[in-house]
């Protein structure tokens, strides 16, 4: 059984009535609910209001994946639980990154670069096409997935060339995105996927829930370590030296 | 003094009125003209008439970078030109090939995939988006190129993953497409770039002249080696032994 | 249930006593012995013998898997062998390539380079070293694993770059080698394999066949594709167009 | 002219004699001389008694490279001089990591894993291999150079998937490494190189040398930008929207 942790915000779907319509218990209330019904797995959610106490390192000791989505109170996550779930991605837990989750400390800490993109906020179509067929997470997807509308994101995104490059989109004004990156970092596994804006019904779509009930799957971890410390040796491996 | 040779098959440019009327003397004129003008370069140019006599071993040992234009007639194109183009790539020789060159058999040999994609004459609108800022090849290229007209490629693109994706191109009609994809094959460097539809005159835009003759320098070999094959070593490196 | 193919040339095992010793009932039974042994598989096995009439289009379009061992006789597997198991990896059969096999028609024509490497027959230890604790193929192995004696193969390995390298190898006299490389070809995966010499009981040591049952799993496809053809769109996916 | 500046720890070549004898000015006098001596540059050099104070934004605004060697004294960098070279790499600039440096604070901020590694100080020979040959820092470099003493540094060499893997490390102890890894982040790009532990004359090996030279070379940057901030569009590139 898997151990799930989602982090969401949950300011917008409070504060904001176009949000609350389509997320009235939260983006974590969805993601949850398709998570739990797809998966055999217990899943806790954490919110703004929690984070800073509840996402400690023993909740992350025993958390297989984590996925993240913040936006406007990036900052409002402590240094401290943004380095603790750095250093548990090292040590071998998934996470995935949502959407503007792009700019959260932790998923930075784990890139070295800045994370930059073009935004805009047009609720243009978004076509999400698939660029690599045989990675896990693209299993059971369709050639690609129409999206009515989403927030525009658009490159130049300032990630590092991804290990593989899952998905790429399209918009309506004329940009193109790096939508689905997977990442290896330590004895973790990451995957940042584009979709999700919090004024769209995104995490309601069957493909997209799809893709992130396969992303939890190929994200969870083969082994976990307890330290990848620098070590000195002192025999050397070849014994007969 | 780079040694630059130029393939392009001369069909479309002298059976289709449209595409007499953008490249007259052949698509193979205007990149001659244009890399001559700015790179310290002789050119030789080769058409499907003397492509299977003319391209041989010795023009291509002294060729530094080989650019590919073919279509209707890559059929019609030797394999022991493919060999010999294939295996001078191997050996050093950079090789550039142009939009509907990835169905060439030097391509394809190289890729080890069947190189096929979605595609449509539309002549839509194509926004190529810079996704590797940092690549020589990209070097001076805005943000994007807006070509008003362009074939549409589309993806899924069967490649194996690039070693850098400099550029994605997007369509008005709906596709994305990694549009300029980077190489390494035994010591010799190949890039496929696909703007380039003969019925559009995509090779006369300045940036995308740019893009070629950056992409010429950055392929142009090292060094080159004679021999590649598999030796036997009558003593190891390490001479204590 | 997981279809397995296994080609083995069969030669070395016939023909010289050492490797008659090791090997009696040749490589291809042990391989299919502790393959079948650890997943619930069907195994077939072809060597030489029967190569280019039995591993047909049939067979292969019922294959999940083919490993493929050979040496001395790859010029001896037809063509047509060799262009039917690359167009079933990029169908989406996984292929795993063993030793010597980096030599073989259907390896260089996937790789699209010399596939060449130094090698020596020097009986040297080799320590194979994991490089990507993360892989799927590497779950389970120890840090490295020592093989008592191994035919040296020594950089520069011409092939492209790995999507994933899971191993590599220290020789005792002095080479290191990228021993364990993953790839993605169409909607097929490859994975190249080196350790295997066919006078030492390499696939007899637990760790190593541990790797390959991994490696098994890990090719096994997703999904299968019948046409990766170029197709022509005659209508544009954004349909407001 | 390229302006290149150089930090160097510079304890161990004042505090040990060994280190002295072999760099009585430090490791920094003798990067800046062939540096100086082999490229039209101009060299500063930094050390801890004034890395804190002199590597300010003026300085690094106007670096085309850094090099970076530290060892004891990390953490007496302060975090603002981490930040940013951090941040200037980001914009544009080079830097080039040198062997204990993995476990510097840029280097660790930039890979975004922990970067440990095994480590032995045996004094064992080192044969470092060339497994891009077609990599710019390769160029010139034969198949593989001799250090007849090295620190052994070992895999699992826990950083990212490097963009090219140039070297790998042999060691007579047993141990492979991946030595010499390029990056690219943000507009900058990046070289970590494991050669030249302090008790060892490494950087006075003219091969050494040779790929320094190139690798200083291949980071320089193509441009420089002033800010990667996310940036709001107003207008959409596809204007007839």
């Amino acid at each position: 059984m898997l151990n799930i942790a989602i982090y969401n915000e949950f300011k917008h779907e409070r504060e904001v009535e176009e949000c609350k319509a389509i997320y009235p218990d939260g983006i974590h209330a969805v993601l949850a609910d398709f998570l739990g019904k797809g998966l055999d797995c217990s899943v806790s959610t954490f919110t703004l209001d929690n984070v800073n106490t509840g996402l400690n390192d023993e909740v992350l000791s025993k958390t297989d994946v984590l996925l993240w989505w913040g936006h406007m109170a990036h900052h409002m996550v402590s240094d401290e639980v943004a380095e603790l779930v750095y250093q548990h991605v090292l040590k071998g837990m998934g996470a995935i990154f949502l959407h503007s989750a792009h700019m959260s400390k932790p998923f930075i800490k784990l890139m070295g670069t800045s994370c930059t993109l073009r935004w805009r906020e047009a609720g243009e179509k978004e076509l999400l096409w698939v660029t690599d067929p045989t990675h896990p997470i693209a299993h059971g997807i369709n050639d690609y997935i129409e999206l009515p509308q989403e927030e525009t994101y658009g490159e130049f995104f300032d990630i590092p060339t991804p290990d593989s490059l899952v998905f790429v989109g399209w918009f309506r004004g004329g940009n193109v995105f790096r939508s689905g990156c997977a990442y290896r970092r330590g004895m973790g596994r990451v995957f940042y996927f584009q979709p999700g804006h919090e004024t769209h019904p995104t995490y309601k779509h069957p493909q997209i829930q799809k893709i992130l009930l396969n992303a939890v799957k190929w994200a969870a971890p083969m082994r976990r370590i307890d330290n990848l410390e620098c070590h000195w040796e002192t025999t050397a491996p070849e014994s007969e030296k």
